[in-house]
């Protein structure tokens, strides 16, 4: 039996990368989005990389996480997950300040352990000289399709540069932008971040996208701004339209009124964020489609077991995103490689991000037809920049954010703003 | 990145060897028990071992499944199993016959895949230099603890040589069989299969066991030989000594009803042994456990799915066993070992193989405190003894048994004797 591959050293590095305004149902994206890289080191002189969010609770965590599962093999994944509930003790279940700006239900212990699982993962695919998705089952495809993630957006934020892709506050700003997006990517399914304008303004948005790709996906995510009765009025006038409605209205309850009445399927990565939320939705039927996330389903290995009790009980997979980088990009590609029934192309946000700013070498990561392959390479295949790295976390240092609030941003521009949910 | 592992080749092995004359609800065991060895062989010299059964549709069956992934990656497993689905065609889910003798709905290509995925991950392991347990996530437990399994069994087969058990027809029968199999094993747990006495003597039995070992576990297993009214008869007559009523009688329908005026949880794996019957079992809470196999619900990695599933959805998680050779015991106890909700003892039937009868090398495989360790060596950690394979193979094509049937068996004993579900 080879030698066990012990974790010496876990480094958690919190760094910052610009953001464009980015508009949402609760406020607006700030100048720069947050990520923790977390770097595991072990005696084999293996390393291995995950990556998460990075409010200031979350750190504390992952710090408490790290400390104790230090000294346990890399293969040991079940017992560093017991050893990380324990460690997180009382924080446990606790987590009401939602750590990725929209969820706010348990799974804290899933949130934690996700970026170790992932760098475990890495190592152990590095030292069996093959890529993490052959730790997964394997990969059913070679490529992994994307969605362009359309924004309602400002041309800059208050008081600094415009960005160069320009305002998109109307139907055509944002066919605009999904042009740019598809040429630029190639990308084959189309999702509207929805929630900022009056529905009916996101409807004409979306009947403008139709029009100007005819045949591609399209899909509207409010967010659950909107009441039950303006949901189904939604779903009315876009029946056909869309491939799926997301999160319309808060809650499983209304989802499910919603998902009775409404001819495409709904989606959700807001009303069934966890494992203790799946029986609820599916004695309700609240949602069809359920969004994936490795970040908060506990890793790679529980975001299978999720597509597997998607397939069980008749739910289709999609893959939701946050602001990332690259070493969750290559994560997301493996597991979809590795899906079968991941059968919608995957959000990202990945064109939003300055391609100058990662913390993985470039190269390994590269969009083609929409889609990304498999990074060639063992374990995820993607290396860390360290000059990247210590860029972005002095960006970070120097930035002052601490704690994702899009709201509190949208308040400091806007005294009047309100938090609504739902607000129409 | 490592050099492709590629299957070259597939050996598949039907072999025999002596069982006991051991009583159930359709019959009687015959005097051999079959199983099929999967012997994978690949270009770097690495081979993997699986078991199944051998009935002569499954074998034929896997003879088609290995033509199908010959030539394949032993990582490629999600891919496998996609050209198994495509190769069976046809003959999936019509599977009527019961392949394990009491099982008769779909699920066919689970059945098909397993042995062979159980090979791939023995050759993955042994090529990372790991025990399997480590590509499931990790032993959380270091031994897996078994049950004792009784039968109401003959003195021996009709016109052969007694065993050396004895007969078990009444109560003291059944608890000298629990004492030698207690003093051999150390078992701390004790299962009963029922379905064979009229109920009336099967809870006298258990409650004997009850009074001979007091604190241990007990369950019964009568293969639904009972209708609803007589389960519950039971269930009221057993409160508070069984730690769980398996199968009680047919159909999720009629589970369900037990279920819900039973004081104990109800195990079953009869009316669910699929993935597509768990969601009608959740909506109906016809089952509180649910017994997992992985030679049934398509290897290891869904075992886990299916283990997955039950913490999910609010069930217990226990381990079915049919007759089995010393490849099963290993794999279980990988599985065993890396399943956190795995907390029963799993099933058995090792105590009622002779112990010169195994197609694995002496020693690997050990009970003690009623547990087996996990295996020490890399993959499974158990090896193919060639000659032992050879004469079990003989055996097998001496004994003329090509199909289990414990009915007809028992018919050719007792023309009158009839198949009765339920019976009582
Ligand atoms: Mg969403
Ligand atoms: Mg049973």
């Amino acid at each position: 039996m080879s030698d066990s591959i012990t974790i010496t050293r876990i480094d958690i590095t919190p760094v910052a990368f610009k953001d464009p305004a980015l508009l949402n149902a609760v406020g607006v994206h700030e100048p720069y989005a947050l990520r923790a890289v977390v770097e595991v080191s072990t005696d084999q002189g293996l390393t291995g990389l995950g990556e998460t969010y990075a409010d200031e609770g979350h750190l504390r965590r992952l710090r408490a996480a790290a400390d104790a599962i230090t000294g346990t093999d890399v293969h040991a994944l079940g017992r560093m997950r017991q050893a990380v509930a324990l460690a997180l003790g009382e924080e446990r279940g606790s987590d009401g300040h939602g750590l990725t700006g929209m969820i706010t239900t348990s799974g804290t212990l899933d949130r934690v352990f996700s970026p170790f699982e992932v760098a475990c993962l890495d190592i152990q695919a590095r030292a069996a000289g093959r890529p993490v998705c052959d730790l997964l089952g394997g990969a059913v495809r070679d490529r992994v399709p994307f969605s362009a993630y359309l924004f309602y957006k400002w041309a800059g934020h208050p008081g600094g540069t415009p960005d160069d892709w320009g305002p998109a506050l109307d139907p055509e700003g944002i066919v605009a932008q999904a042009r740019r997006m598809v040429d630029t990517y190639g990308f084959t399914a189309v999702k509207l971040k929805g929630g900022v304008m009056p529905p009916r303004q996101e409807v004409d948005a979306v009947l403008a996208l139709r029009e100007a790709f005819p045949g591609v996906p399209l899909r509207l995510d409010p967010n659950a701004a909107w009441t039950v009765e303006t949901s189904l009025t939604v779903a009315r006038e876009l029946e056909g339209v869309l491939e799926y409605l997301e999160d319309p209205t808060p809650g499983q309850e209304g989802m499910a009124r919603v998902a009775r009445e409404a001819a495409m399927p709904l989606a959700t990565n807001m009303c069934v964020v966890g494992f203790d939320e799946l029986p609820a939705a599916v004695r309700r039927d609240a949602v069809q489609v359920v969004l994936s996330d490795h970040h908060y389903w506990g890793g790679l290995q529980r975001s299978r077991l999720l597509a597997g009790i998607c397939d069980t009980f008749g739910m289709g997979l999609s893959m939701h995103s946050n602001s990332h980088l690259g070493i969750s990009l290559a994560a997301m590609t493996h597991l979809g490689a590795a899906t079968e029934n991941l059968t919608y192309a995957c959000d990202t946000h990945w064109p939003w991000k300055d391609p100058a700013e990662d913390v993985v070498a470039p190269g390994a990561l590269g969009f083609r037809d929409g889609s990304v392959a498999v990074p060639a390479g063992p374990g995820l295949g993607v290396e860390l920049d360290r000059d990247a790295l210590a860029r972005l976390h002095e960006q970070y240092l120097a930035c002052g954010l601490r704690n994702r609030d899009d709201t509190g941003y949208m308040r400091s521009i806007d005294p009047a703003y309100e938090k609504l949910t739902p607000r129409w």
